[in-house]
């Protein structure tokens, strides 16, 4: 039943789901108690195994004999004899709940359920007790779903180990949620919709099981193909994108991320004491990790729907049959609207279906069959339409008529499945009662069947997108650091790195400067020197201390040139006149240098001032922007996109996480923004150099993965060229954990790790 | 019973839904004939009026005296004996149908239902035999529903003249169908759903009557208070806009228009034979006629649940009030991204609150009073929350808890709106039989509850989009022409008209110019004296035949001047090195002009040549376009956005129908754009002239309107300044039925019209 991507999380956590005998600490004869809810539920469920109600005050629950303690359920003998107890499920109030927990890591029992509320959500008198709990669990090695959970179910153990009233179809999709209420409100829904479900998980508090544990459970679990998960918050990102990665590429993880707005975020944050990412970071996440986001509860069980039974699609050609026009026009208006395409058939299509269909009936995509269409026809027109080549899924709609039986037609539909299982087969019967057997035959044979045309397109781009996202992550080429080379856009304008690995060294003596002056914000000389170190190309920029080496350096550069003042304090150097651009020859560049001084004196009379900086002025380009911000989930976030003024007004930008980026990821990521059309050659101009482009935000990434102190930068402008590209702004600013000696472990790992390679490295 | 606002049609579309007797044309005894089902639903539907089945091989059907011609009906005598019969319903071949209209006409009954295909949607053939029926009825005076129908349905008369299985639940949401099959499956559908209808209607090919008169009796019909629409395309253009914006002062109409992606439209033309209009033409139509317009058939009914019981929200501020955190948590993401917003409460609300809800509720918005209230806390807190003046709109979310008794608490809800009905109040039951009961207390007492939150949502953002367009609607103040003043740029810069008024002669000789031609593209000249006859500023452009001439005309532009070579073949200037900017004195305008005719002749040697076109070089402004596209349905369509190359990178553009434009639209138009941000002042930069580009919009909207023979025009740039506006570049191409005269009976009216004010006013 193992397979082999079973780590030992996967099969640890099978004991919540199929446990050898439960306790319930806190059993209850009060129907208004949970303790009383949980006993029943584990009887109705027909759960297998022994149940053993704990309760001081009882003797017997619904017939069960009760132990006053866990501990007091005699334990199983060498011989086989007496019981054994895998799972506790503890509803009692928060004060005690501890102690329980020490009655069950004393009778042996690791798993426990704690259903009880009263902890982190109300304060931090409950969050107090909810670190005890968690310390204990760590320190004796017990795990804990909740607390402040509603439990789970199991449908094929089966098992009902939750509050919950009923249980769920048998199905094979995996529900996690965070919200206790909409775990209870969906069960109850999916009943009517005629949902199934392989298992249910509440996860509550996520004192110390979080959704990565039961991500994992869930792609291990043979009983799952697919899983959804309703979150507000990620508590651990890094651990999240190692694990949503592992596990798309062998099922698709559908999730519902609330708290994405503003106000959502705090009303999150009110709800669960949870501190909720960035909505753009969760975005990335999502992406990198090739997890679908759904963007309402419909959405997200539509979706479901369609991957609980049917195969992914190869392609995005959708062929749509209909017996009437209106709901085809509907179909067709939904899939160019997301993206996917209308299928053209072959000319052996259009023969066999123009041969063999009424004179009126339209043979082409949306192929409209006409309101006297039988099982037959539809039956023959399915079968020709799957087996076209350039046809990658299929939707069939119906409207009844007075001519037509849905069951019939569900039933030629089931059939012509069944010929040819390997394209994704997916239905719209519109209407109520009329259609209701046509709808029970599908939902029988596992075909998913949706009342509005909307409804099933949406599902299908989204199993569209999954196996996209699923191809990507097989075809990855890791791109190793020092591997990205340069392009320069025209050497002799531009300062370039000595050597072609990144010089760390450099990074680090310009970090430990800032440091030393308790600065968070690089100078723009020690900003250019970060990039070059990186083999960013920059514009060459030299600082001078007075007007003669200015005019040296100006040489150097060669004009025009342009002088800034580089002082730590004058952040807007423009408003003192503090840049002066286009100069022409040295008696210019001693002049301004004097004039700047001046003004500077004049303004600010105390400011440290490093002297100013003499940089070569570039030739007009594509201004692109560059960025990164830390994200406190996810590590560093990379922007790109139009740079300029034009970056706030359009925010044409996309963004993806900068850790293990690769090449292809970068091409998508400049591919979606519009700055692409001018970077391919807008409008008969040349196409830009996206090779060098792409290297610019490979380095930039691996920057920021190697110094994960950098808090935000922004590169604005990099000018891209028809050959190379340039940086000449750079802004970089470091987190303040620099200054105050407070890492994170994470942080201290990074630098470990990197200062190993370097060391390896300089010793060979 | 009838209000003041019906009109002649209203009244006699009336009898279509309140006829005093049916004829059945084609009334059959088989049941397998739609002639059959007609009888059968007006017997079952309780009509009140005399049923006539109309078949020559038949005594009586289902017990009714069976005719064999509709004349045989023996008519109503003086006395009163004898039959009304006021409405035919027409279930036979399309070969004998015109036949049946005969009699019917010879019977004196004019209004007809023709149910029957095989006409338009299957070819010429059809097409013919179709306008056969049409100028009969027109010339009768016979109003005719079809052909190719369903029929129709009035729940309150009640009459079901259908051939329908069954007959929608009682409501007042109208819904006029072009569709019969998702007319068919709606009806289905709303019987599971319990949603209830006034009328449904089926359009079939509306050969005669159209969705634009079933609107007028819908808002005439007292029992309908909101109108859907599906509809594949508008027939006449121009009336639509009329009716309703009409229509919708009185009645929100909500549209869900299909065939809007370019093979949608393809699917809709092999349909129905009618050709679609583009899709941002309707969108402005829907928009200038505050139509809603639906995206999907979800969206559709989500919306009119609303309508139907709900009274109009005053603003977009949306309260929420949940027993759990994860649904108001999704409720408040979707509020946030639908651009309604989350009120803020009174001091004395939240007193209110904090005073009676439990300490561990939250009482900020979404309020959450925890899954264990009961009816007393929902209705003590709605009523809190629906009394707060910030408060425009409530949303209450239920999801099933042990605790929890759904019908009582939706019973607290339907007091609770009864004590204060002047506020919408939506709600969200989300579960299966759970809460059934509490949706059944809701559905009786007209509240709409939704099982998702987005849902509901949606429907909010429909009511106050609706609410807004309806307020929009009732402020419009019109411009008069010739009202609207120019703003300089600066004036001796631009050229300007010598009056205020429109100068109509000077665009008509402009055209005549073009028309002796046989050209259709206006040459730049008579492009900037159009823009010029319409008060709209353009640089100072002179026509120069030789070097000294162009020198005079450039001194009296101004310098820097630009020369382009003007040709009407000569279409792409640049190419060939016809134009030549940034010339700063008269030799070198002479040189240049000599040389622009050199390279001129090289490679156009019998190009027809105006000479050269000298323009004063305006200063560098924001670029902005002003375009104009002729749209078949609805007249002129405006597009606004920013200019230059970034028209087409960033389609940053918004559309409005150029008839009756108001200045409040053209400022709604404006701030539609991310150019808007710059207009007004972007990152410190000063505003620019906001008034004199409205200005420059009303006359080129203006222009359009008075000149439908123009298809296409782009004013691209028109620079905007911090004071004024130029025009520095203008095509102009007219319509080739210009060429043809083949003018359509609507500009020629338009072309009568502005001719009978033209010397009016010249009589003065």
């Amino acid at each position: 039943m193992l397979t082999k991507e079973q780590t030992l999380t996967e099969q640890t956590l099978a004991k919540f789901f199929v446990p050898q005998g439960v306790a319930v600490i806190g059993a209850s004869k009060d129907p208004a108690k949970v303790g009383n809810a949980v006993v029943k539920n584990l009887l109705a469920s027909n759960y297998g195994g022994n149940i053993y109600p704990v309760n001081p005050k009882e003797e017997e629950i619904f017939g069960l004999k009760c132990y006053p303690n866990v501990k007091d359920i005699p334990p199983k003998t060498k011989d086989g004899d007496g019981d054994n107890v895998e799972l506790a499920v503890i509803a009692i109030p928060a004060a005690f709940v501890l102690k329980a927990l020490e009655d069950c890591a004393q009778r042996g029992i690791r798993y426990t359920i704690v259903i009880t509320a009263g902890f982190k959500e109300i304060g931090p008198q409950g969050m107090e007790l909810e670190k005890k709990l968690t310390a204990f669990c760590r320190e004796q090695k017990i795990r804990l779903l909740g607390p402040n959970c509603v439990g789970l179910i199991h449908t094929h153990t089966p098992i009902n180990a939750s509050f919950s009233r009923g249980i769920p179809h048998k199905g094979n999709i995996a529900f996690i949620s965070q919200s206790g209420a909409i775990l209870l409100s969906i069960l109850d829904w999916s009943q009517m919709a005629g949902i199934g479900f392989s298992h249910f998980v509440s996860l509550g508090n996520k004192a110390d099981l979080q959704e990565t544990d039961f991500l994992e459970y869930a792609a291990w679990d043979p009983a799952t193909k697919v899983i959804l998960c309703y979150l507000e918050d990620i508590t651990f990102g890094q651990k999240f994108l190692e694990v949503a990665t592992r596990v798309s590429a062998h099922k698709p993880i559908v999730v519902l991320k609330s708290g994405s707005s503003p106000s959502g975020a705090r009303a999150a944050s009110s709800h669960t004491g949870a501190l909720a990412g960035t909505d753009n970071a969760y975005d990335a996440a999502f992406r990198k990790s090739a997890v679908l986001r759904a963007h309402n509860m419909g959405e997200l069980f539509d979706i479901a729907a369609a991957f609980a039974h049917q195969p992914l699609p190869v392609g995005d050609k959708i062929a749509i049959v209909t017996n009437s026009g209106g709901p085809g026009i509907l179909a067709t208006d939904r899939i160019e609207k997301t993206g996917l395409r209308m299928a053209g058939f072959t000319t052996e299509t259009k023969k066999q279906l123009r041969s063999h269909l009424p004179k009126e009936a339209s043979i082409y995509n949306p192929v409209d069959i006409l309101g006297d269409a039988g099982a037959d026809r539809y039956y023959f027109t399915l079968e020709k339409v799957l087996q076209d080549p350039q046809v990658e899924a299929v939707i069939a709609l119906f409207c009844p008529t007075a001519l037509s039986d849905p069951a019939e037609i569900s039933r030629a539909i089931v059939d012509v499945q069944q010929k040819a299982p390997q394209k994704p087969l997916l239905t719209v019967l519109m209407g109520g009662k009329e259609i209701q057997a046509g709808k029970d035959v599908l939902l029988e044979a596992g075909i998913p069947s949706y009342t509005f045309p909307e409804n099933a397109v949406t599902a299908l781009e989204g199993m569209v997108r999954y196996a996209k996202n699923k191809n990507r992550l097989m075809q990855r080429k890791t791109v190793q650091p020092g591997e990205v080379k340069i392009t320069a856009a025209k050497k002799g304008d531009m300062q370039l790195p000595e050597k072609q690995l990144y010089n760390t060294t450099q990074v680090k003596a310009s970090f430990y400067d800032a440091l030393m002056e308790r600065r968070v914000v690089l100078s723009e000389h020690e900003g250019i020197e970060t990039l070059n170190a990186f083999n960013i190309p920059t514009a060459k920029t030299f600082l001078a201390k007075d007007p003669q080496e200015a005019a040296e350096k100006a040489e150097l550069a060669g004009f025009p040139v342009v002088l800034k003042v580089a002082s730590p304090q004058i952040l807007h150097k423009s408003d003192i006149g503090g840049v002066v651009p286009n100069l022409n020859n040295p008696e210019e560049v001693k002049k301004h240098f004097r004039e700047i001084m001046q003004r500077v004196q004049h303004f600010y009379p105390n400011a440290p001032l490093f002297g100013i900086t003499v940089q070569k002025m570039m030739p007009p380009g594509m201004e692109i922007i560059i960025g990164s911000s830390e994200d406190v989930q996810f590590g560093p976030l990379l922007v790109f996109g139009l740079g300029g003024i034009y970056v706030n007004l359009f925010e044409d930008v996309s963004m993806r996480l900068a850790a293990n980026l690769h090449e292809q990821d970068v091409e998508e990521m400049i591919k979606e923004t519009k700055a692409y059309n001018l970077i391919k050659g807008f409008r008969g101009s040349n196409p830009l150099d996206l090779q060098a482009l792409k290297n610019a935000i490979l380095n930039t990434a691996q920057l920021v993965t190697n110094f994960p102190e950098i808090k935000e930068m922004d590169i604005n402008p990099l000018l891209v060229y028809e050959k190379g590209v340039c940086a000449v702004d750079v802004k970089i600013t470091l987190s303040h954990r620099l200054l105050n000696n407070t890492f994170s472990p994470r942080e201290q790992a990074v630098h470990q790790e990197n200062l190993a390679a370097e060391l390896t490295e300089r010793s060979v």
